[in-house]
């Protein structure tokens, strides 16, 4: 299957590339593996993309989609198994099908890491969430635990200081791999817990996440909480590309301004590029400069 | 009057900056000099902002401006005189009234360089638009023109020539602002036309653009077309900042990835600053990551 431009995923960020291509009159294909929307589309209640007050990561990313087909963007189903170079551009390959384009956006995001705990999945939106800056502000005056010892973890707990009432912080060993100053910043703040050596074993509610227990040291215990933050990592993932492009050491694609990444022709766009703010609007705003950028080239 | 922050202009980058500020639970105020909504909210149509597939730039904004006001948003009117240092942070004053915080985020916008002809406004959105990958799809195998001799109006032919039928582009010298590269590349269109030493003098058109009236060299010929894309720039006016900050020689703020300016503690976002492609996403993710930015320092 030939089009001018094909794009690796279907998250707001591809979706929103797919738009701008297609209003620009290029033949777009976009290539989704398991559902439209990405991770965004198990947002439970997204309160911070402006333009809506409250919906759900579904109802957004639909919206996006049906906006991105009404202009013109194919969708196809299937794993990209392989993306090669070929002499006028890249070939894309699935199990199924083989695609062809003088162009490609990788918007494939990434996964976040999970504790693999029982009924992390059915809490999540119900007291779990991967992301404090997204979802913080629904446990005003609440008690909430954060997981994690990173950048990511430490930036949260910060956060949510303001906002709920009690924070817990629990790193699984002694050493926190976020910077000293800001771990000592917030053991200064007065409704900030800090449990080290600490692992989270189980996980507590039916309709929505009521408690967790805590093996500290080898001991056992219980905390009552509202919410639950998991910052404990991303796993990108760009195997499929089967030639070199320059990746931080996480392995995070390194673009420009414009998204370029450092393969001619080839642009990168939302969880998958390496970059200091994930946020589904600013997801978009990737696409949408992906998206502009490869109209403008020959 | 004293808040956390304060944000100067209530465009979609101001309106998601305070979104994201008042959800940190930051007390936020916005100071706004004509309307919600700034540039953005004069745009007729809007089908490329995602999730929306088309809704006018009033309701676009207004959404987002109630959304901020839910957060805790507090709109203040006023045109801001001075911005200045303070001991603590900075001073902010209108005719009627002084702000202070410790932070302040700087999104003003930049007005859109008019032609000054009778009735452009009235038909802005009617035929006349500012904006080519905003609007140019809504002109499907339809005659245009661009006005302007810059990089933009360069880039708009180009995006507008998979587009319409046939575009005219009109340049008041013979001489081209926009690179040789760029201009040659369009010379070769076989659907474009460039007139040099041509101004626009005269707009035909009661409920939509008809026509337009085109001195060429001493002389007048009207054209029939259904739409003239204006690119004849911007102006950025930040002569109310009273320091020293770091600007690209054009005037627009110069700003990292997160929207930091050259000044501890003030920040920027939307069309002021520097940057290469203008979308209402792309202001609204600017806003975020000002908001963001904000949030996170001391």
């Amino acid at each position: 299957m030939k089009s001018d431009v094909i794009i690796i995923g279907a998250g707001p960020a591809g979706l929103t590339a797919g738009i701008f291509t297609c209003r620009a009159g290029l033949k777009s294909i976009c290539i989704e593996k398991l559902s439209i929307g990405g991770q965004a589309s198990l947002s439970y209640d997204i309160a911070n993309y402006p333009g809506f007050d409250s919906i759900s990561g579904f109802d957004l990313t639909d919206k996006m989609a049906k906006q991105a087909e009404k202009n013109g963007l194919k969708f196809v189903w299937g794993t990209v198994n392989s993306l090669e170079k070929s002499k006028n551009g890249f070939v894309v390959k699935t199990a199924n099908e083989i695609y062809n384009s003088k162009k490609v956006i990788i918007a494939c995001g990434c996964k976040t890491r999970k504790l693999g705990l029982e009924n992390e999945e059915k809490l999540t939106g119900r007291g779990i969430s991967y992301c404090a800056s997204c979802d913080g502000s629904f446990f005003k005056n609440k008690i909430v635990a954060v997981v994690g010892g990173g950048n990511t973890a430490i930036e949260d707990v910060e956060y949510l200081s303001r906002l709920a009432k009690k924070i817990f912080l629990i790193n699984r060993s002694k050493h926190f791999k976020a910077g000293e100053f800001a771990v000592n910043n917030i053991k200064k703040l007065n409704n900030v817990e800090i449990l080290t050596d600490a692992q989270v074993k189980k996980l507590y509610g039916n309709e929505k996440l009521e408690a967790i227990l805590v093996n500290i040291d080898g001991n056992e215990v219980k905390y009552d909480i509202d919410g639950l933050f998991i910052a404990i990592g991303y796993e990108p993932d760009i195997s499929f590309i089967k030639f070199d492009i320059k990746t931080n050491p996480a392995g995070y694609i390194i673009v420009d301004d414009n998204m370029h990444t450092s393969v001619k022709n080839l642009y990168a766009c939302g969880d998958i590029i390496s970059k200091d703010f994930r946020q589904i609007v600013v997801a978009c705003a990737d696409g949408a400069k992906a998206g502009n950028s490869c109209i403008g080239e020959k």
